[in-house]
Parts: structure tokens; C-alpha cells; sequence
């Protein structure tokens, strides 16, 4: 009966975001725009701007091809790409129709992280000629985002550009779900009193984002013996030996984790387990709650499928989850890329760092943490969420130093003065934004 | 003396573009930046123009992609593209080197034009890999504005692109000179009561931009048998046979121009004829003034080389010349790429056209050129300036119209519709850029 309550109180208006989209997208013909980052006085200044003045700038980076980050905008400008084929839940819907999406990213960029991003959508679904574009792309800009890219190929996309380009490739669904998915881990250990190295953890799904959340959460100090995967075939073991020509990637995880050699599904996976960590096939059902009863003493529920999670949080809770984390901003603990991305391209844009390691991504998480915890951790708070806008500069500022200390970061930059460029940058965006809507250049939204 | 005394009197500062140019494009850091176009109320917001919501715009464009232009900002992106082989006068100085011009020219497609223009500099030299890269570009932009690349391969770059691509290409260097070169001959031609079909031309230069303008007066009703070309080895004519194997493109003009077979170079080109077009080297003294002097009475000279025209005004109206136009804003009679690209591309989106004719170049000349004959036509003043930017609807209505003619419009639309849209657009990218200076989020220019 209380979960029927509870169910109803709950129950999200799934479709009211998807009509207001529907409404506004095409009165507002896009999300981002093009606007001027220096003065224009008058026509005189197109000579400073443009010919004859600019010829020096250009002549002085001819010279000198690092000088290209002090005169253009290459140094705050990122391309976030995709080729359409793995878009939100929605499949390969092709590069137009992901555009919207990338627009969107591109806004959550600049007013979460100060970042100038580019929404790029390729004509291509072959892997090499993405590839092959992505690069000839450097010149122009100081980092890629790469979005969803279907997987196998988004592995080897993402590897061939972070071996092959001199500026940050981050492709976001693989480490930045594996970022913010750690932060809230973390969090989440601290509610419970666990230490990341002891706990058994259950990895639902083995798509690119569980593979990158495995894949980091074992940098960050886990047990592999201790982890279990399951794809929709079942708990990947040494048995599953066809994965080696299939899925080197899963191959690399069924050799490395489970040590006990656990057979089955998910419920196997999940027996004993202190945490599961879902990112596979919506539900509910996809979970059982009685399989939550089967875990450890106190566990920890990652339900994380998009929009339905794999069980839902009210019936996680009844079946004795102490702590309940999904993607969506509607429940507590909302796993949500948007902590992450734009404050991590912060840091790596402010040192000029030319890749993004594992090592800043769990100074990232571990920054969230802190901040959360600072805060005061709970059930319910384990992780910041996105008004708690004072956290991004904090994350930028620990990205940065780590590139710093690993030597990848071209400038060497203070913590403080990555805090204050940080807050600078965002700060500045979030202004320019007021101010446009103040003034009605954004016009106000319709009244219906 | 009097020459001398001219000469004193408006020598240029050549180089006091260039200080504030190394001066400031460090301070601003770049030219551009990107803003919201749609409101953001709160966090909430990007439940609408991110996940959940954005899943339905995705869903509407796939069933239907040329919802992309009615969802997105395609309708008014465009890409300038190039590879830095051929940037200004400065020759091939890299794509890094080239990045603050592509910077500078989105910044002038914003302010005039009220596009939404993003750079791009490639980093490849290939033309096969610069096409394919291009192409697969489309379903992002609405439009692609290559730029400084080149020749001869931006010929088949450009006719490539524009053949296999559904939106608008455009090489600035070829087909926007050629506008405004057409516009500034119109309206020199009617200051001398001279019409096109009657008139002998003599082309300097056989570069694209040369080319270009030979192509698109000939197209607008110039007699080819009256028309001279003449490239560093001389006059283009039938016995050049060893260019139809280099090059095909000055082979065309050689077959089709100059009916009285003549040969020479630079004088025997000049000799006799009412109009001279020079593209070609910096001078002064590319062009003496006695070739000026065996010009047919009250000749038009356009010396155009940057930043030294090939001839010096004063000079060329010494010896004779009635209408002296040049490439330079210090003079009077510039023939600025700035006053057709930014209208042109604002007219072509508007009606969603596939390409960009010679016929819509045309009506762009015709319509910069009865501009200034309402303000009143004389021998210094042939042309609209950059400050008349009242001019900008005006050439942006006739594109769309002409496009709407062809058929090759996606939209109909009315002059009026045109002319309107195009004000308002052009009119909110210079009330954004007055009020983000107002507020110094573009901050003012350092007090030295």
C-alpha cells in the first residue's frame, strides 16, 4: 500500500519535457549561437579584425604554431561529434536528427563549464572516415567531444584519436558516465561506511558505458576479483571465450574480473553483491526486488537506464537499499553527466592539457565527493547536483592541477588561479545569458 | 607635385592595423564566442533542450530530416572551411596560421549578415580528403564558405562541392569577389554612360578570383570577344595550347575571349580598352600609368591587389582614368568582399536555397549597384560602403528572390518577408554586440 503511495507522489510527467521540446524548438530555431567575443566599434575595426591588421596575428602563429591558443578562441573551442548511429535510448536515428542533442550538449557546455562548443554531425558511419575527419578537425579546435557513437566501434574511435591527436578526445558516454557514476560510488560508500577496495560490486549491462564505468572504477582502486559483469548473455567469466574475436573489451573484462568464476545472469551477479551498478535495459523489471534482498547487508542500488530505470527507487528501497541512485533529475542522487563534462573540459582547456587520463577523471569524481560530503552526505545526497553551480569551478581546478602534476598540461596553472579563471569563464557565461534574456535578444518564452 | 602633394596627404598607415592587431586578438582571445539562443530559466530548462526532452525534436527530424532547418540552428549555420594554402597575400602559411582570418570572417558574417558562421581549418593539403571532409560536414550547416585555398585546386574543390552537395557552397575568393567586382563595375559603367555588351575589358591577373569575375561579367551580358585576359606569361589566347593540360580553366577563357587573338602582355591587354580589372600583383607599378593613358577615353581602372594596389589611385587618375576603384578602405570606391558574402548567404538561407547561382550573384551585383545609384552615382563613389548597412536587407531579398525564381528554393517567399527577416536578423546581431559591450562582457579596449 505505501509503495502504491509512494509510486503515485512519485510518479514523473514523462511526456510534459518531450511536449514543451516539441513547442519550443522550433520557436527558438536552435539553442545556440554565434556572437562576438571583441569589440566592434565601428566598420574601422574590421581592419584590426580582419584584413589588413590580421595578417599579423596569422604571420606570428606561422612562426610560432602554440601562439594559435593566445589569438583565436581555439583555447575555450571544442567540437562535440557525433555520427547519429547511438543517440540517447533512441538508436541510429542518423546525424540530423542527433543534432538537437548536440546542440543541447553544446549549451550545457557553455553555461555549465564557460566552454565554446561546436555541435558537429557527420554524414558517415564508417569508423575510419570519422576517425580520419575528427583529425583533420585539430587545427581548429583546443578539444573533441565525441556523443553517442554506437559501440564496438565508439572503443576503437576513441582510442585511435586519444593516441593520435595532441588535444583532449573525451567521448562523453564512456568516461564521463564512468566519472560521475565513480563520484556517486563514492558518496555512496561514505553513507554506508564501505572502503571502495573491499566491496564486491555487480555491473549490470556491458554496453560502452558500463565497460568505462568497470573500467574506472578499478582504476580508482577496486578489487577486480571482487567485480562482476553481466551483459545480456550473462556474467562475463572465462567461459565466455567467443568474446575474445567478438568483444575484446568485455574479453579484457572476463579475464580481469570475477574471480570466483560466477555463472548465470543477474541475479547471480548480484547475490552478495554490496553494490550493483546498472546501465542496461530500461525497466522496471529489469531488476527484481528480490534480488536486492540477495545482495549484502545495506546495499547500494545504481539503476541507471534512461528514462526508466531498471527498478524503481521506491521498490529498491523496500527491498532494503540503503542507498538509491538513478539517472533522472526527478529521484535523488541523479547520476548526471552534466556534472561532470563541462567542468572536466574546464580544467583541461585551462592547462592546455593534451589528453584527458584516467588520474583527472577520478580527481574530478573525488572532488564531487568532497564537495558532497563537505555539504553533508545522506541516503538521499550523495552526489551534488546541477544548482550547486559552485562546484563545477572546484572540479576544473582539481582536473587541471592533475594535468599539471601528471605533465601533460602545456601552461602551469596554480589551484587557485584555476579556481578563479574557472569561476571567471562560467560566471561570465551564466551573465551573458541574463543579460540576453534580460533584454529580450533571447525572447521570452510564448505564452500558450 | 600636386601628385605628390595627394600622395602625402593619403598615404596610408599600413601599419597600424597590424599593432592593434597583435595587441588585441591576445587580449579578446579570439573573435567569437557562442551564447544561448533559448532561454535558461533554471536547471529545468535542460529538461527541455536536453535529455528527456530533446528525444522528441530527434524523433520528429527522423521521420522527417528537413525538419533539421525548423528544430536547429542549421537554418542559419554555415562553416567557413579552409586549409590555409592560400591565406590573404601571405601564400600557404598552415591552417593553425589561417584561423584567426576564418575567425575574423564569422565575425563579419554575424555582424552584417546575422549568420551563425564557425571556422574551420583543416589540416590537410589534399583536395580529395578536403572535399570528402566537407561533404561529410552537411548534415550540421546549412551552408559551407571555403576560403582561401589555393588554385588551381579550389576550382575543383568548389564545383565538386557544389555539384554533390544539397546546400549552399561558396568560395569567397572566387564567387564573392566576382559579386562586388560586377556591382562596382555596373555602377562605374553607368558613371561613364558606358553599357556592359558595348565595353572592352581587360582582366589582370589570371587567378581565381580572376577567373571568377571574367566567368560571372561574362555572364551578366559582357561581350567575350571583347575581353582580354593576361596572366604572368601573358595574353591569354588560342595559341596558348600548353594550357589546356595545365590548365583547363584559363584554356576555357583562352578559346572564349579575346576574338582579335591578341598577344603581349600587361600594355597590349590595356591598349584601347574602356575598363581595366587588375587582381593580380601588389604594386605600385604593376600597372604604369602610360598604359593607362592608351585606354579609350575616360577609362575605369580597378587595381585590387592587397594592400598595395597596382597602380596608385592618384596615378591612375593622373593619366587619365574617370572611375579608380581599389581593394582598400582608405580610398575612395573599395571593392569589399564584406559587402556581398554576409547578404548573400543571409538571402540564400532564408529561402533554404540548394546553391548559390551566377544568376543570384547577379541580382546581388545589380542590387549593390542601384543602391548607390538611389544615393547618387559618381566617380568616387560607385559603390555602397560597409557603413550603409541599410544595403544588407536590400542584397539579401534579392538573392532569396532570384533563388525563389530558379526553383531552387526551398521556401517561397516574398520580397517584403525577405527584406523583413533579414532586418530583424542582421538588426539583433548589432543590438547583442552593442549590449554585451554596454555590460563589458565584451570588456572595452585597454587604455595603452
Amino acid at each position: 500500500m505505501k509503495g502504491q503511495d509512494e509510486k503515485n507522489q512519485t510518479k514523473p510527467d514523462v511526456s510534459r519535457p518531450g511536449q514543451l521540446a516539441l513547442q519550443l524548438h522550433p520557436y527558438y530555431r536552435g539553442k545556440i549561437e554565434v556572437n562576438p567575443r571583441c569589440v566592434v566599434r565601428d566598420m574601422d575595426d574590421f581592419s584590426i579584425w580582419y584584413t589588413p591588421g590580421v595578417a599579423e596575428p596569422c604571420l606570428e602563429i606561422q612562426k610560432d604554431k602554440g601562439k594559435v591558443y593566445d589569438y583565436t578562441w581555439k583555447w575555450n573551442a571544442i567540437a562535440v561529434v557525433s555520427d547519429g548511429t547511438r543517440v540517447l535510448g533512441l538508436g541510429d536515428i542518423g546525424p540530423e536528427a542527433a543534432l538537437p542533442v548536440m546542440e543541447g550538449k553544446a549549451l550545457l557546455f557553455k553555461y555549465l563549464g564557460g566552454v565554446d562548443a561546436v555541435p558537429i554531425c557527420l554524414g558517415t558511419k564508417d569508423p575510419d572516415e570519422f576517425i580520419r575527419t575528427v583529425k583533420l578537425l585539430e587545427p581548429s579546435f583546443g578539444g573533441i567531444n565525441l556523443e553517442d557513437i554506437a559501440q564496438p566501434k565508439c572503443f576503437r574511435i576513441l582510442d585511435t584519436l586519444r593516441a593520435e591527436m595532441e588535444i583532449p578526445v573525451w567521448h562523453d558516454d564512456q568516461q564521463g558516465t564512468a566519472t560521475v557514476t565513480l563520484a556517486g560510488l563514492m558518496g555512496a560508500l561514505r553513507v554506508t561506511g564501505r572502503q571502495l577496495p573491499d566491496v564486491r560490486i555487480a555491473i549490470i549491462g556491458a554496453g560502452a558505458a558500463s565497460l568505462a564505468c568497470a573500467r574506472l572504477i578499478l582504476a580508482a582502486g577496486a578489487d577486480p576479483g571482487r567485480m562482476v559483469l553481466c551483459d545480456s548473455q550473462g556474467i562475463l567469466n572465462r567461459d565466455r571465450e567467443e568474446l575474445a574475436a567478438t568483444h575484446p573489451q568485455k574479453w579484457e573484462m572476463a579475464r580481469k574480473t570475477n574471480a570466483d568464476g560466477r555463472q548465470g545472469h543477474i541475479p547471480e551477479a548480484m547475490a552478495g553483491a554490496d553494490v550493483v551498478i546498472a546501465l542496461s535495459k530500461q525497466g522496471p523489471g529489469t531488476i527484481l526486488p528480490e534480488w536486492v534482498r540477495a545482495m549484502a547487508a545495506d546495499p547500494i542500488v545504481f539503476a541507471c537506464a534512461n528514462p526508466v530505470p531498471e527498478i524503481w527507487p521506491w521498490e529498491a528501497k523496500a527491498a532494503g537499499a540503503a542507498v538509491v541512485a538513478t539517472a533522472r533529475s526527478d529521484f535523488p542522487n541523479q547520476v548526471n553527466n552534466s556534472l561532470g563534462f563541462p567542468s572536466i573540459f574546464r580544467g583541461a582547456l585551462d592547462v592546455r592539457a593534451r589528453t584527458i587520463t584516467d588520474e583527472m577523471c577520478i580527481a574530478a569524481a573525488a572532488e564531487l565527493a568532497a564537495y558532497a560530503a563537505e555539504k553533508g552526505l545522506s541516503a538521499d545526497y550523495i552526489l551534488p547536483t546541477m544548482e550547486e553551480w559552485d562546484v563545477y569551478p572546484r572540479v576544473a581546478a582539481a582536473v587541471g592541477i592533475k594535468a599539471v602534476q601528471q605533465g601533460i598540461a602545456r601552461l602551469n596553472r596554480t589551484r587557485e588561479e584555476l579556481l578563479q579563471s574557472a569561476r571567471q569563464l562560467i560566471g561570465k557565461a551564466r551573465q551573458a545569458t541574463r543579460l540576453l534574456m534580460q533584454e529580450h535578444i533571447i525572447p521570452p518564452v510564448p505564452t500558450a
